[in-house]
């Protein structure tokens, strides 16, 4: 096959690129703790389309977040970007970057609740093995295993096959329980000199309890509210976490893969993820959720609103 | 990623070129309606693979579809297009168009039997969200549920990112039993100035009842018998409905993806489709199958037999 | 869509490419038998990460496998190609070729103690149907149940279109317990010109007995650990089995899909294949595992080591 001969020739080139100092790179510094909350999955206690109602007693659990502070631990803040829906604490905080950036993720276990270890472990970026934040005993060091008031800081490196979208999550001893609660996030990783969208949309897709939940809630009315103009270049990071394939689709909309092929539905697997894009032409309101029809009635579909300027 | 950004200046330019009139677009009608059948999954009652038979009780159910009419409900019609195989029914009828083309789906719900709603909700094309045909409490109309003994008409437009093959089914409140009894078709789209294949082969890969079926069929004997001649240009539209992911393998063929790999086994989930092409060189009985062990043993496999031309 | 179009085109062209005599091309020979084994899925008994242990009544099974031999029977070989992992016997021999090539797998059935039919059914080569290696009742004759103590030649050609790698397994009337059992393999088809990688390490992701097994192992210490050195081309032969869909992911290290898009995580279902192939650039100990966290945890997990050269 000529195009993975010329795939690796491409990956070699890379290395030999970001070995170059690149004039506009930066050093990123993010601040992210390791925090317990109360969790409602389904805030308005109802499933709208089903019209079932669920009791708190089902749908409301302790568990540990990602969140994002201000340099210096100065105090916590929101982790959703500006117009990312009404969702916060989960996914974690959104990370963005630019190929050839350093990264360093000050990483903070807070977990006062559950007293369990944590850690961070992140796809799609270049690092050496003591920021890979896995527990493997024997091989591994702190970097898997913060331990509850401990801190560390990953060091990252954003090369030039790092563009796109990639899972961030807990990958410590306690890895099974925290992502179940929702102990992920995302890098969004932009090319050197690529335009930002106008409009960055976040979907995370995992099982949570007894339901299907996108970024932590499920079913309409408690899923995220996505919104856009017409007009607008929107992006969607779609992501899976867990144990199960989804195949994410949007009414009244298609994209092209990165072969030119159309589609309006794409499986994504446990920590797969893409990105997709267009231009904004279709003004109403429209629904988005995974296809797999047991994951819809689980909770799994929300809505998105677009717009005309005014 | 270069590619993606290409993507949305791409998709930006179809828009553009849909705005503009193409001269040979058509508009297409199609008469569609829901009808309550009585519907045997394993109509010889046997597994002649594995020798097993299966009584009348479990592979027989009460169900409704999307049965072809011709113009102006004059009379019902065959689903099946001239050598789609043994099957009828189930999918619903093949809906062809081309880029550019306006669609008009002139839908009427005869479910007598049941009498509850339906609609249709399509993939790949362009519509005003009055055409959606899902059912949103507050949000949607009467196209996402359309009563016993109503009718209602889908307007929808295939834009230069429609051209493949997508899938429709009922998306109103008795979704959920519709899609397992089998109201789901597809849409298939040329280019503007594509050369149509010489053979077209439905293949819907879903759960019914405790069988894995195809065309709502199970076991070879049941499922459909797909004919071809050496030397014809043979498209298969793969399309998997329900929960579960597919994937779709033909015996002694392999195909190019859209960006150039060959492949004779390839993941289909939930609402996804594609549509394979090859030339056919390979005269002989050939199976096709699902590769996921558990569902060809339930039934998720048939034959396809290539005889040279006299 | 033009891309699917050239497809065609492009498959025509292999045939006749085929047809003509191609200088270098050769003709190989394998010789492969089914053999009775005792297999042991965890033989150290333990999950080092869980710190769980597991008694062998749970992980020690009587099965089939796929075992090399050399030329006209002569004795019984590894499977494995040297550098290949610390793994042999499941998968089946490695079957190494070139597009263009002829191969003959002679196939014997050494299966004296279930002394249940056996065969191989090839991906993606060009073969008849005689060479098919399936059963089907009415249809399929030899080559689909090689009888005990019987032998059978299998006649297949890489074409154009077989480039890449591909499975083989049993697809005899005995398959479903074969498959689960191990008997399964890859053929490995380079370019006509193309270059060999320096390492390849085959992955064969399936369920077996309780376990999420890599090549017939579960849990770190058990699954292979593979091993590059710096500057190495890698190339990794990854491939399902069974009925599961898995996530590959590989710890510091990303990959190119045949489009341009980066990946460090990607779905293979059962009987899909991929190879992936980097330039080894990173320096240490790194987990490889199928991200489906269930699979994970029931053993789907291995150790990559990266030596930097003396």
């Amino acid at each position: 096959m000529r195009r993975a001969a010329t795939g690796v020739a491409a990956v070699a080139l890379m290395g030999a690129a970001l070995a170059a100092p690149i004039a506009s790179a930066k050093t990123r510094d993010f601040w992210v703790a390791a925090v317990p909350v109360t969790w409602n999955m389904v805030p308005n206690q109802h499933d709208a389309i089903l019209g079932e109602s669920y009791a708190p007693a089902l749908t409301v659990l302790p568990t540990v977040v990602y969140r994002r502070y201000s340099p210096h631990w100065r105090r916590p803040e929101f982790n959703g970007a500006p117009g990312a829906g009404n969702q916060d604490l989960i996914p974690g905080p959104l990370l963005r970057a630019r190929v050839g950036d350093r990264i360093r993720v000050h990483f903070k276990n807070l977990d006062r609740f559950f007293k369990r270890p944590h850690s961070m472990h992140f796809h799609g970026v270049h690092y050496r093995p003591s920021s890979d934040g896995a527990y493997v005993p024997g091989f591994s060091g702190r970097d898997g295993n913060v331990k509850p008031g401990r801190a560390l800081t990953y060091r990252l490196t954003a090369g030039a096959d790092s563009a796109g979208v990639w899972p961030y999550h807990d990958h410590s001893p306690s890895m099974h329980e925290s992502i179940e609660g929702g102990m992920y996030g995302m890098l969004s990783i932009l090319g050197r000199h690529e335009r930002a969208p106008d409009v960055e949309l976040e979907v995370v897709l995992t099982q949570m309890g007894q339901f299907q939940t996108i970024d932590g809630r499920a079913f309409v009315g408690n899923t995220p509210v996505f919104t856009a103009l017409v007009g607008q270049t929107v992006q969607w990071d779609v992501m899976a976490m867990g144990s199960e394939h989804h195949t994410f689709h949007v009414h009244g909309h298609r994209w092209l893969t990165p072969d030119g092929t159309p589609r309006d539905t794409q499986t994504v697997g446990p920590a797969e993820t893409y990105r997709i894009r267009w231009r904004e032409e279709a003004p109403g309101t429209w629904l988005y959720h995974c296809h797999v029809e047991d994951h819809m009635m689980a909770g799994m579909i929300g809505i998105y609103q677009v717009r005309r300027r005014r």
